[in-house]
Formats: C-alpha cells, sequence, structure tokens
C-alpha cells in the first residue's frame, strides 16, 4: 500500500485541499523525547544510532507513537554524506561534528567520489526500509539530505563554524574550486536521495542550513543552483506516486522567488520570515512549510496556542501549507508541551479548509 | 569647527550629492591592525582599552591616518552600558564577553537604574572628545551603542548566545518582564548617546546585532520599538548640525519597510541582503549603508576591485549610499586589502555621481 492513511502532508504539499492543516516538527526524533534519551543511551553515541538501523528506525518511530503526527522522518544525520565520502566524521561533546581530514586543497576535492548508497550508506536506507514497513501506511515518511553548500561549509572548515571565513575565502578567492567540490556533492546528494526513495522515503526534503550566510548572488550561483541540480535529477514520480521534494534555506525568506522557480514542490521557511509575506510572494507556485519559532515551546499552553493560531492566520485560507517550527525543536523542550502544540494546529486550522 | 573638511559621510547621510561614495569599515580601529594590536597589548586587556580614554582616542584614530577613510568611529564596545549598570562585564579569552551578575528575576529588572554617563561612562565621553580634537575636523566622529534588544540578549544569556534560549523563554512566558527591561535599556542607551553628541560625535549608528533572531512581530515589538524610541529621543540637530542616525538589524533586510518609518536617517545593511532591491524598498526616505561580505577581503585584489563594483552597481547612481562592510572586518584580513578597498570606493563610486 504507497499512499498513507494520513495523507496530509503530501496533499498539502500538492496544494491539494486537506480537512486540516498538516504537522511535523523538525528534529521530532530528539533529545527532548525521554524515550529517545533511553535509546541514544543503549546506542553509546550519537553516530552508533545513526548507523543501527534498528535504532534508527525506533526513534523515528517514537514521536509518531506520542503524538497525532502528519509524517515521520527518517531519523539521520546530514553529514553522513560526507563521512561516506571518507572525511571521517565523529562528535565531540558539546562542540558538535568534526571531521579528521577536511577537504581544502586541489588535490583533496579531486579525490572525492560519490559514495554508492546501497553499500556505503546501506545503513540509512535500512533505517528508511524498516520505519516505511514500522509506519505500516499509516503516515507518510519523510527521507532527506544537506544542501551541497551545506555539507561543503562542515567539510572545507572542518566542522561547524561561526564566521565560515575558510570557506568563503575559497568561494571568494577559488571559485571554480568551491564549484567542483559542490558539483562531486550535489551528485553525491542526488544519487543518496533517490535510494531513499526507492527504498520508501515518500517526500524529500534538502536542508540548506548555511545557505543564508552567503550574499544573494553567491547563495544562487553555489547553493540554491546545487538544490536545483538536485531537484531536476530526483524521479518526480516513484511507484506511481509524486514524490515532493521541500527545500529549506534558513535565513533564506530574502530568496523566495528564486527558490520558488527552482523546480522543488515545497520551501521550508525558518521563524525569521513572515509567512502572509511568503506566501503572496510565491503565489501559489509552490507550497510553504513552517515556521513557528522553537522558543515559543518554552511557554504556557495558551501562548503556544496563540503561537499557532498567528501562523495559521499569517497563512491564511486554503491548503498548501505544512505547519512546522522554524527551526529544529530545542532539547530542554517539554514534550507536553509539544501534545499542545500538534492539537493546537489540527483544531484550530480546520476552519481555514471548510 | 564644527563642519568636517571631508563632510561626504554628512552628505551621504543626508542624501545630498557627493563626488564620490563615502566609506568606513565597521571595527576599522581593530585586530587586523598591527598598531592596533600593539596598542592593545600596552593596554593589557580588551577592557582596558575600552576604558583609557588616550588609549581608546589612539586605536580611534589609527585606521583613519593609515587609509583615506571617510569617518571614524569611536572605539568602545556595546556592553559598556550593562556594565555601568552594575553587571560586572568580563572577557574571557577565545569565548567573548560575559557578565558576572546577569538579570532574569523581576527583582533583578526591578534593581537596574539608567547610569548618568559623565560620571558611570566617561571614559567613553573623553574618548569622544579627544578623538574628535584629534581628528581635527578631517571628517566626522561617529559615536554608537548596542540596541535595546541586543543589550538585554547578552544581559540575559549572560554572555553570548546561539540560540538565545533564556531571553526568549522570557520574550515568549514574560513578555511584559522584558518589556520592562527594555524600557530601562532604551532610557539609559539614549541618555548616553546624547552624552556622546554633547561630546562630539557627529553621526550616531545603532547596533542592533541580534534583532535579526526574532520573528517578525517580535523584531518591531521587543527591537525596532525601542530604537525608535531612543530616535525619538535623540537631539535632531546640536550646535547648528544635523545629527544623523543609522540604525543597524543584521539580519534584518526583510523589515526595511518597517525600519525606514522609523525616523531614522539611514539602514545598515549585512551582506546578505539585495542593496538594489532594498534601495527600491525604502524608495529615497533614508539612505542606505552597506554591504560587502567581509570576507570578500580574504580575496585577491581585482576580486576586492569587483566585489566593490557589485556593491555600487546594486545601489546605482546618486547618493544616499554609505559603503561600508556587511559586518565587523574579520581580525585575519591582511591591511593591504584594505587600501585596495578603500581607493575602489572612491575610485569606482565617482562615475555614479557625475
Amino acid at each position: 500500500m504507497n499512499r498513507p492513511a494520513n495523507d496530509r502532508l503530501l496533499r498539502a504539499l500538492r496544494r491539494e485541499p486537506v480537512d486540516a492543516t498538516p504537522v511535523w516538527i523538525m528534529r521530532q526524533a530528539g533529545r527532548y523525547l525521554p524515550e529517545y534519551r533511553a535509546v541514544r543511551e543503549r546506542a553509546g553515541s550519537f553516530l552508533k544510532l545513526c548507523t543501527t538501523p534498528e535504532l534508527a528506525c525506533e526513534v523515528t518511530l517514537q514521536p509518531v507513537r506520542r503524538y497525532p503526527l502528519d509524517a515521520a522522518i527518517v531519523f539521520s544525520d546530514i553529514l553522513t554524506v560526507p563521512d561516506a565520502m571518507g572525511l571521517g566524521l565523529h562528535f565531540v561533546e558539546g562542540e558538535g561534528p568534526r571531521f579528521a581530514r577536511p577537504v581544502r586543497t586541489d588535490a583533496d576535492i579531486d579525490a572525492l567520489g560519490v559514495p554508492d548508497p546501497e553499500t556505503e550508506l546501506r545503513y540509512v536506507l535500512d533505517a528508511v526500509r524498516l520505519a516505511r514497513a514500522g509506519l505500516a501506511g499509516s503516515v507518510p515518511l519523510i527521507g532527506f539530505a544537506g544542501s551541497p553548500w551545506t555539507l561543503a561549509t562542515y567539510m572545507v572548515e572542518g566542522g561547524s563554524s561561526r564566521d565560515f571565513a575558510v570557506i568563503k575565502r575559497l568561494l571568494f578567492d577559488r571559485p571554480e574550486l568551491l564549484h567542483r567540490l559542490l558539483d562531486v556533492l550535489a551528485r553525491a546528494v542526488a544519487s543518496y536521495l533517490h535510494a531513499q526513495i526507492a527504498a520508501g522515503a515518500q517526500a524529500i526534503m534538502v536542508f540548506d542550513t548555511w545557505g543564508g550566510v552567503l550574499d544573494p548572488a553567491s547563495y544562487r550561483a553555489f547553493s540554491l543552483a546545487y538544490m536545483e541540480r538536485i531537484v531536476a535529477a530526483l524521479p518526480r514520480e516513484y511507484d506511481g506516486h509524486r514524490i515532493p521534494v521541500i527545500l529549506f534555506t534558513k535565513g533564506g525568506a530574502q530568496h523566495l522567488d528564486a527558490i520558488a522557480a527552482s523546480g522543488c514542490d515545497a520551501a521550508g521557511l525558518d521563524w525569521t520570515a513572515d509567512l502572509a509575506a511568503a506566501r503572496a510572494r510565491v503565489g501559489g507556485r509552490i507550497a510553504l512549510q513552517g515556521n513557528l519559532d522553537p522558543a515559543v515551546l518554552y511557554a504556557a499552553p495558551e501562548r503556544i496556542r496563540a503561537g499557532v493560531a498567528g501562523v495559521l492566520e499569517a497563512y491564511g485560507a486554503g491548503s498548501g501549507h505544512v505547519f512546522n517550527l522554524g527551526h529544529g525543536i530545542h532539547a530542554d523542550t517539554d514534550p507536553e508541551r509539544v501534545a499542545v502544540l500538534v492539537d493546537a494546529v489540527h483544531e484550530l486550522s480546520a476552519p481555514y479548509h471548510a
């Protein structure tokens, strides 16, 4: 059975009528859930959790069991792709990801190849297959990857960065070399996402976490252009069903016109975007996903409901909206508040679809 | 003598004709200059440098001696104001500013008072007076302060932050308490800037470094509203001359319409903003300042000139533009490249003012 019993997400991404606005939450399988922390402890490390399909499947399903969410997203990390390219990913407690072998020289970049997903990233595809089976047709499963630009920032900087000085030096002083890196990454990500679709992913999201640190011309040339290539390379239908693609550039609201013309089905918006203005700008060309500030979940239930109401009102009547936070949920969020949010979205959105 | 010999900056901020686009650089008095590092070493600490008027004056004048810049900005730090309010500012090497006594409770906030600039911040005003005398009417001197919202983030978080979880919890759960903090900060900043003008500052810039982390409604209510109060509280003329005010919200390009209506004379733009679109949006109501990515200074001279040309072309013909970087200059910038940039601005902008 290919059509999930709850197909609100897929319908909203196609801008078809729905009975209520679908909702899922970035990082919904994560540290704010005690059942996640228990599995994470059992795994021993974050990477072990990512690379053990049974455990990754288990945490993928946890939030869907706890809340009436309209989608699951496979539990993984965007940096599995550069890890499969040989960079040696590890996590330093409290400091985030690090690569043992950052990529900086011509030789480093020319040595990179496109990983074979079914061998080098098989653990992710197995997690997709297990999660899809575990969902048993209840809600759709989202697959994902990092954007080429975002992956490149980690690969060149060697980890997280505040000012992106190393990769920007490359961008402004050796643009042709950076283009070579982005080219191989675009091919790797397209191949990887294609494999996730074949393994059962029913929608795709590309996380461009760091596209927003670029000036507008550089964003189009070094980030969006490569996401466009990925969108064009993916099958628009698989097994008789359209596979929608969501592009999420954090801090990218200024580029919505260009994003809407990229061939994607939807744009994710962070909480700094004006959702009403965004809808007016895309003018029905694509769907929109977002965009409540995750910090609203620190507030009392009635304030959370007011925050949800504000986002729904900003989007207005009709389909084409997927409710989400504007960023991943904070690890110290009270799980009870998430229940308030999910219920509020379904309850308060119904009138907009009457 | 109140009118500087080089009054390009003041004319551009008033949108009056100029012979070339004026240029200054955020953090132009800073670590990238060897002569700055020598004085900083002599001072013993960053805070000692800030609080010793003769040394602060010396580093204020250094970049103006080295480059044909069109303005000086007094060397100081935005956190001197909360320090004067009793929070105990110190700097942890490699980690940035910290407050010994962060502000979080009703009692903490109610205990805050407006410092008397001529006593508690006299060292800044003395630096302004010395720098103004040292410039000897060559170029105008800019005074500055942090925005109330930006100062509040440091005061509540206790230092720098990545996700602003503590202050956003306050914003969403106790908005009235945050408004009380912002109210006293707006009064403190207005009083401080007024004193800088009386001491000789000929233009004012308000740094809203963290306004861009807010959703649009919160930005207007918790950041812009308090900057508007400051603009309204400042004398628009002093000693017969108009004192222009520049508001700089990093990541604030989406809010330009509201900023243009705030009463300010100019908006600073970071490098992610589309300068041509920004000019079209403000439609001559205010001047614009910015916005080259500081990382362009890592590139070869011909690429720096191309970057400058791109910004000048984006703004187009006519006055109302102050060239600047979109963010503070990086500490590892080669000073020779800064000379390339300043010369390129003057040379390449002349045709736009013919």
